[in-house]
């Protein structure tokens, strides 16, 4: 079945490094959802306003379209080396590369030539992403308290100690920091490539980060600004 | 984007009509998931057995293909009157014709020709939906305790009695009767169209129901085995 993009996303996550696993581990983290013109209409959103969360169902835009099904992943919570399923985690490399997350819905902006935009946080998804479908958060049927969860149950994302040091924050604002601590406090790095002497570099938001990390630390080297071209191009791609 | 089935779910539901609003209406409703032979390897499923509930993403296949987007819809919680927008609700007619639903998952078949087949309850979609996604249910993503749900918090389904009379359950199992009653207790009928002289019928599994209905009543009429010939026809389907 051929589907369309009814909404992009927009979200500080530029590259796909350094996307928390799921939006719960970026709570901080703030998107916007701008429809495409078709759906651009308040009407079509009217009652949303009442509902804290919403089910986004989007595309995996940078995960190359594989031709051959794969029907194992290593999900990084097993630490990259066990494999499971594909259809028994929510990993990127699927058949039909659909994700699905819920994100809280922190206001609708009902003003302007783009609206309604929703403005959301809690978010998982790379910069741009398209979005097919977005339905209300049923506290009714969502939920199941008692559902036992396989290896996200067994298994943490084991926190590390982020450290930033002051002469870096200069500039910067305490929203920004807070949600920049948030990303690197979970260890964006990929599972299987984790080298000590290695320097990292991740794109959020506005900002150029790199780092360096220990198992259990990760230092901030740098906060830096993007340059006002390539600023200026990504504000022109939307 | 194109999307193709992954699998398909046969469920009890031959037709639209009757078929519950939300899954969790129907927690004694059971149905199995096949997969498409691509897709049908065991290793895809590895560790799902450690998850009591899964989303589907499926298609809304009965549903006409609209050409022109239609931003309202009048759900049937609101009584059928009340307009609210499309993505606000979790209706059928929605420009990617998408449902996502949690299922329980009862057990995972490993033998067989067509194997892994998975035994699934509590399900809202029509025999022979196609299925574009399985995930994992996350006990620790996809939890919001704290959630307002909107509409679905302020009007709640109003239940009905049902009366099976007793000569009627000659030859029927105590399950299916047991699931028989909580699809019509949530009473099936549309909101705008309810009218008390009228004799109703839903096809439930492999009988066919008729009923008639007061405000807060249902009465069955008769429950009647789908005919020899019929039975056949939809097997071949399969």
């Amino acid at each position: 079945m051929e589907i369309h993009p009814i909404a992009h996303i927009y979200t500080p996550f530029k590259e796909k490094f350094g996307i928390p696993r799921q939006g719960q581990a970026a709570r901080l983290s703030k998107g916007k959802i701008i429809f495409e013109p078709t759906y651009r209409r308040k009407e079509a959103v009217r009652g949303l306003e009442k509902f804290d969360y919403i089910w986004l169902i989007w595309e995996f835009s940078q995960i190359k379209k594989e031709t051959v099904f794969k029907p194992v992943v290593r999900p990084p919570r097993l630490g990259g080396n066990e494999k499971i399923g594909v259809f028994a985690s929510r990993s990127p490399f699927r058949p039909n590369r659909l994700g699905l997350s819920a994100v809280r819905l922190d206001q609708i902006e009902w003003e302007g030539d783009q609206s309604p935009v929703l403005w959301v946080s809690g978010i998982d998804m790379v910069d741009g992403t398209p979005l097919y479908d977005i339905k209300p958060y049923d506290g009714e049927a969502d939920i199941f308290l008692e559902a036992k969860s396989g290896f996200v149950d067994t298994h943490v994302f084991e926190e590390v100690q982020v450290t930033i040091p002051e002469e870096m924050r200069d500039g910067l604002d305490g929203e920004y920091l807070e949600a920049l601590k948030e990303i690197l406090d979970k260890d964006p790095r990929p599972a299987y490539q984790r080298k000590q002497e290695r320097i990292y570099g991740l794109t959020y938001g506005e900002y150029n980060v790199r780092f360096k990390a220990s198992p259990h630390q990760i230092i901030v080297l740098s906060v830096e600004a993007l340059n006002e071209q390539k600023d200026l191009s990504e504000r022109t791609k939307k």
